[in-house]
């Protein structure tokens, strides 16, 4: 069985093994130390985070130390057929790193440099191995950072160049996709492509760039990222504002937004939700009983500042148009409890994955839509007979929803209406975590055929053999 | 003697006309009271704004008044083997939308709406014959603005998104890129394809809108644009910083980002320049003849903001710095005062086009290397004997440089001298008017051959026929 199928929800570990003679050629472009078979392959390597149980063992991990040590890897696959997978930290939760079977991991472990860092221009150029925790204590000595934040700082760049990684604080920083300017990249012929580059602006030829970007590892691995920084911003200050429904939230974030606040943060938690992160954490945030029991959603602003005046001041302007748009409150959250609670929202996957939640959905509609999107979910799941929680990005229409129905079939069907419904109000079916395997059964059902059959074309241009993450986001034709 | 020849300097206009029976398709496609030939074409139509004198008259005009009428003009052009040329307000200036002979001429004249406009979701559906102005008027109603300004606000939205502008309010604002979400957009098939959507988030397959975006009309042509607003900022104010050099201009740029301040413009212009602009707009602006005496380049400072306040504490910050810069001088420009500069500074086009300008470069370093770019270009200029003056955008490394020499062979090696020392810098060719049919000389020339490869590969996929735009950016293989 192979990682398609088990997309489907099986879990399977297929043995795996090379084509004769690929393991020596691998040896000779990476060194015979750096290629790792049967046992000495580490079983996390065989999945990813996601909550399908998707495993896969590869037919080897190869450990490239240098971008033309990767094109040899490539090399050899292409010429054999052999599929390549490329990983950095695992920390997808889209099944886009799952191995195939008889394939290469493509591990960039040994790649995690910082090649260049421009302090004047504000870039950095680094390899894909890097984490983003890593890359950032290397830039905090700089009082810079590179600003992409998605659910943990131990996904790796690569990662979520690959994914196009967004998280919550994308609502001012912008996704990757915002910070990259260039790539080099190895397609899938083995040849050694440098897109973009250090600049901000270029109208030169079609951005090839941005083409790899998001495209998880089905077109091209990224041998090096440049990357723009942010000046790190010091203070911040973290509003808790509860509102009798998802209705007024969604209202207000506009106003916030026309009003010239620059949030960071404005993540909607659903009453039921917040109780959960609650107890789980154990939280307390200050609300009262008697508020408590009026909310239906909180609102959760964070600002960012280079000084306390600059937060202070955009707090006042916050705190002034939540309380007119009808919170029910406005809490100011001390420093530590905003950080607790940020936490504990990010740290809701591993709640819903512990708590066996059997998919993870983030689906993006645009954001005034977000709470006729929740009403058309919810009578879904009532129809369906599934359970199915959510939380979200307010300011940008990400909604995460956590969906419990173990039956496969019946999940597929719940899923397919909760995907249709949002795609019907202008959204898209993952706003930051990928199609990889797990979402390629309702990515290749829901999108425009000719649409899928543009992917198929392109994918053959950069990858003619079709060995580079071979049955992720779409099938071959 | 085709476009492609004229790209060399000869001025040229070839008779053209339709191969038997194309006239009658289109007339059936679109009206045959929106089917021009002959004498009946403006010969506007001709050309756009580039220095290089690039004429050919199409031999038809057609003007489709919706996506279907643009899909049917395209399915006959591909059918017959007849190039098709989309033209916006033909404000470009590389070419871009000079016909073919023979070709067709697709003049979005009749698509100027605004299909939709969400005031909750600060995005907005236009159509791509809409100009700049007119949309800003439309959302100006709303508080609201489309934050893209390249040197003229007569553009269509259609042709900034062919090149992707940008513009000296990038450095704030982003380039196009920046703000397209989605488009919709008829390929070199006639299939009409819904690119991305009205959301700021998105990993859900192939990024085919940014490939879109900036491809010139060699892709498919863009019929709809989703676009994300901004709020319409009320207040502003202008710095000018004399410096005695622009090394010293360029050492403050990554200063004052770092700082926090967040400037909509940051532009240098250097003593000659400023002189020119001075006088040709009869403007002063009360720098003192003993500071202009020691003043090598000026950097021009706009900072704007939702209240006077605002704009004040941001001001005090960056005089501060430029103080601590070396700045010879801060001066704080009246309202009126500073829009007249920046308007001399956009309408420097103009200077130079009838000053009798040759050519017009608008390669991008990263900002940093700027005053070592500009010391490499004035080495070139001298020993070629040409001569190349410059002012640009400090912000993001986009200097515009006029070359003033008439003889083609000694042009084209000047040229060629000017950009490969911008691309040894880690620069591109075009930051901001795209490569079009003026520059593809350089382009093809200079970028790695492979890529090259990739791009006509892509062509291949949207465009199999080769009739969208022929001979722009680079020559079919």
């Amino acid at each position: 069985m192979s990682v398609q199928a088990t997309a489907q929800g099986a879990r399977a570990a297929e043995p795996s093994t090379l084509p004769a003679g690929v393991r020596s050629e691998l040896a000779e472009a990476v060194g015979a130390e750096h290629v790792l078979v049967g046992v000495a392959i580490n079983p996390d390597t065989f999945t990813d985070e996601s909550l399908h149980g998707l495993v896969q063992a590869p037919a080897a991990v190869v450990r490239p130390g240098s971008t033309a040590e990767v094109a040899a890897v490539v090399r050899t696959a292409a010429r054999h057929r052999v599929p390549v997978t490329a990983r950095g930290a695992g920390t997808g939760v889209s099944g886009g790193c799952v191995p195939s079977a008889g394939g290469i991991v493509l591990s960039f472990e040994r790649m995690t440099a910082v090649l260049d860092l421009d302090l004047a221009g504000h870039t950095a150029v680094v390899q894909p191995g890097i984490t983003l925790a890593d890359l950032n204590a290397h830039l905090a000595r700089h009082g810079l950072v590179y600003p992409v934040f998605p659910g943990t700082d131990a996904s790796s760049v690569g990662g979520t160049v690959a994914t196009n990684a967004g998280g919550m604080r994308a609502v001012r920083h912008g996704v990757t996709r915002s910070h990259v300017l260039g790539v080099e990249a190895v397609t899938g012929t083995g040849e050694v492509l440098r897109l973009g580059g250090a600049v901000v602006k270029r109208s030169t030829g079609y951005d090839l760039t941005q083409l790899v970007v998001g495209s998880e590892g089905t077109l091209a691995l990224v041998t090096e990222a440049t990357v723009r920084l942010s000046p790190l911003l010091g203070h911040s200050a973290t509003i808790l504002a509860p509102f009798v429904d998802v209705d007024e939230v969604a209202a207000v974030v506009p106003q916030l937004i026309a009003a010239g606040a620059r949030p960071s943060v404005l993540e909607y938690i659903d009453r039921g939700t917040m109780k959960g992160l609650l107890r789980t954490n154990d939280l307390t945030l200050g609300v009262s009983a008697e508020v408590a029991e009026r909310t239906g959603a909180y609102l959760v602003v964070v600002l960012e500042g280079r000084s306390a005046a600059e937060v202070e001041a955009e707090l006042e302007l916050v705190a002034a148009l939540l309380d007119e748009a009808g919170a029910l409150d406005t809490y100011i959250l001390l420093e530590g409890q905003g950080d607790r609670l940020l936490e504990a929202r990010e740290n809701a996957f591993w709640m819903v994955k512990a708590a066996g939640a059997d998919d993870l959905i983030d689906l993006v509609v645009p954001r005034a839509r977000i709470p006729e999107y929740l009403r058309a979910v919810s009578a879904i799941a009532e129809e369906h007979g599934g359970r199915v929680f959510g939380c979200g990005h307010a300011g940008d229409g990400n909604i995460h929803f956590s969906v419990y129905e173990p039956d496969n079939e019946r999940r597929h069907a719940l899923l397919t209406a909760i995907y249709q419904a949002g795609l019907a109000l202008g959204g898209v079916i993952s706003g930051e975590h990928g199609i990889g395997a797990a979402k390629k059964p309702y990515f290749q059902e829901l999108v425009d055929p000719a649409l899928l059959a543009v992917h198929r074309q392109i994918k053959a241009v950069f990858d003619p053999a079709g060995v580079l993450n071979p049955g992720k986001v779409f099938d071959p034709a």
